[in-house]
């Protein structure tokens, strides 16, 4: 069973994208909304929040980690002793990321060596895809801002096109062809980004890159149902997981 | 000496009042930045953390406890138990915070009786201002996209005004004369919701209430120096702190 991590809703793309490439998969989901977002917190946070949260999958019959988080996957890209403290837990099973399966996806996408990471503030400062991208020219932009945007319904271009106008510039101006959107609420926002940036520049979206990886791996995977947990107010995640997920669901409570 | 609290950097609004209102005053304050925002997290989480925020800072040396974080003020105005324990830590002083000070000069404000709050999602949800203000018509907006708005400096109409021309909406259909800021970093977007509000509605800034309530008790303070410390981060801390306080800090870690 798929053990599938984030701080908070923003996974549930993620979660999309799976169920979409492998009907019926079963698998354990934590949303860890008591201590979101991670976006703005060091990286010895990050790496003990990330671990806390696997432990509690692992506890719930999750034999294979998934790491939806692209702040926690960014750390684990760059923390060796935190990547196999979690796969030692999970009996040395391979652990999925988003931000390694972006990665790979954005190096068969571009064609003039040229991508751009939009993330938060703590992706974009652990410069993980910077270092994984070290033969390309990397143009990394920090955009907390957009988590907000999209958590709250404002992702619509009449109400996100300015600020996005500003964000996406750097993209423009040093010609990227390809942008891994590097934040699991990104994807919610993508038809507002690809309104500004044009049909030219690829859009990478890291849980579908994700789920392409894992459709490849169907023996190690179970059918059966979806279990979906918060830390914190899981009234507030059904609430708004029809957007991330496109239909409503039950959370449990940790 | 000031023991003052906030989730983050939004409290420094609030320092800023006092400093202005009490020139030299000595304070000791506390960003809890591992754990923000406060805004997205249940009345029992809220209630654990302040406490042990406030902890710390009398641990620091602080007599007078001083609420700077909204959603704990809220918390903390329909839980007397919390209140409580909190001002037993610092030998039963009077606790200050935002809220009491905010609906203090609302009530003295308005004119017509029809009162507007804005704050994050847990401040709303608490409804601990419509109970307090439960003679007035009160108009409740949870805007928890604005406290990025602020963070990130994207502040200026030019870049906020479609997404405050939709928030703000209800204030004008309901015909309310005031309006109370109720997150401390909305004061930083003061100018872009005047813009947009009017010159009629009247525009209540907590952290200025409560620094006039202070100001009253000079007696219980001592001058000296001040000293900010975070829970995670202080050089990003250190980075903002201008656009809040309007000068720059040294931050230290706890």
């Amino acid at each position: 069973m798929l053990g599938i991590f984030d701080s908070g809703i923003g996974g549930l793309t993620v979660v999309k994208a799976i169920e979409e490439a492998i009907p019926g998969i079963s698998y354990v989901y934590l949303g860890d909304t008591a201590r979101l977002p991670y976006g703005t917190k060091s990286a010895e946070t990050i790496s003990k929040y990330t671990t806390n949260a696997l432990e509690f999958l692992s506890s719930k019959g999750a034999t294979v980690p998934i790491v939806a988080c692209h702040t926690a996957s960014s750390m684990l890209l760059s923390n060796g002793a935190a990547r196999k403290k979690i796969e030692s837990m999970f009996q040395n099973e391979h652990m999925y990321n988003v931000a390694t399966s972006a990665i790979l996806e954005a190096k068969d996408k571009t064609k003039n060596k040229k991508i751009g990471i939009l993330g938060t503030s703590a992706t974009i400062r652990s410069h993980a895809y910077e270092n994984a991208l070290h033969e390309f020219s990397i143009t990394s932009v920090a955009a907390s801002v957009l988590v907000s945007l999209a958590e709250e319904d404002f992702s619509d271009r009449k109400y996100s096109g300015p600020i996005l106008n500003e964000i996406l510039k750097p993209f423009i101006t040093n010609n990227v062809d390809t942008v891994i959107l590097a934040c699991t609420h990104f994807p919610i926002l993508a038809n507002s980004i690809r309104a500004i940036l044009g049909a030219n520049i690829e859009l990478i979206d890291p849980g579908m890159a994700l789920a392409k990886c894992l459709a490849t791996k169907k023996n190690i995977l179970k059918k059966g149902a979806g279990v979906i947990y918060a830390t914190d107010i899981p009234e507030d995640f059904e609430e708004r997981s029809s957007r991330f997920l496109g239909r409503n669901i039950h959370v449990k409570a940790v």
